[in-house]
């Protein structure tokens, strides 16, 4: 889809080099565009780039010259692995990455039991990785002190693309199924069920609503 | 954009209907799409067309007759307003519905109460009605309990549309802002902070990366 424009690639965990270069290319006076999966402002690089782009503006050599910067929404994992799922999502929802890089585990933990107290569908991003295989299993712990061991789950690895693989499972065996950093787990409230392959969490606690 | 295809619409608070008829043409034979704003596997329309399948599957007369079923994600609020915003999602966040229509108001302030202890940045869906007035109110009082009133938070009324309205204000003056049910109110956590009319929130709580 790309004409007539330099493309510049870099790696994984590259992304703050890559924000930067892009703000430096701005400053010059280039029209920029930073690319990402999902949405880029879901765990990802719209942050990023503002935060750099806030450093060099109030730099002396910035002053002035940065450009207006649009940030343009996309599909997050939250929203494609949901689709892929059926509908997980139909009620209040809380998302919580085990990536203990920048954030304390302890935080990490606590904001996995407020979410499993309160009943939140929970959707989990950056699941695992080699530095931490054991994370996964801690949330699972956290959230079995709260919910039942038949609750559904869904894992999502890749979703909507080729190498796609979808599971629906429950607390109990989730972690008998593959997961890996490409995955996506959303963890069901109290009242969600599933049919034929499809998990479902339905819009409301009470009977108020009849569906025939 | 639609050709040569039958188009039936109805009104707000008419989802059942329209989801009952779109499951009916289904049945009959038809290839349907039900259309609505955002992303239908968010508060939307996924859920109740799964549930009504699932009932009219299971009766007599669906038995075999009930054609797949595609969820197409999409922006949902949530993606837009952040976009608008500048990047508040950087971080662990919870997604809660202030209708109290089909779920317990005590269970809405469990949820408030939860992920305003746990520091997740709090996105509020359907902030406001006729019938629900101060529900936003309450809602604020009981972050307040956790969260300073400097606290930034973005009010985005019809994200992405026409008629757009974007402000960025404090938890401490939030109230003296229109806030309507088209409106999607996002709440910082302790780290988010402000940037020439941006919200953003960093990607971490410590000094763990550069930026330079």
């Amino acid at each position: 889809m790309i004409e007539d424009a330099e493309v510049l690639s870099s790696g994984m965990r590259r992304e703050v080099d890559r924000c930067d270069k892009a703000v430096d290319l701005a400053l010059e006076g280039n029209k920029v565009a930073v690319i990402c999966s999902g949405d880029p402002g879901i765990y990802a690089m719209a942050g990023l780039v503002l935060e750099i782009a806030k450093g060099k503006a109030q730099s002396a050599e910035g002053q002035d010259k940065l450009p207006p910067i649009e940030v343009i929404p996309g599909v997050s994992a939250l929203n494609a692995s949901a689709a892929r799922l059926g509908a997980p999502l139909m009620h209040d929802f809380a998302s919580i990455s085990m990536s203990d890089l920048l954030t304390p585990w302890e935080l990490i933990e606590r904001r996995l039991e407020a979410a499993a107290s309160a009943d939140f569908v929970i959707a989990i991003y950056n699941p695992k990785s080699k530095g931490r295989q054991e994370h996964i299993g801690k949330a699972r712990d956290i959230i079995l002190k709260f919910r039942s061991p038949d609750t559904p789950v869904g894992i999502v690895r890749a979703a909507t693309r080729d190498d796609e693989k979808i599971v629906i499972t429950d607390l109990n065996r989730m972690l008998e199924n593959e997961i890996d950093m490409q995955s996506t787990v959303i963890i069901g409230n109290s009242q969600t069920f599933t049919w034929e392959g499809r998990m479902i969490t339905p819009r409301g606690y009470q009977e108020k609503y009849k569906l025939e």
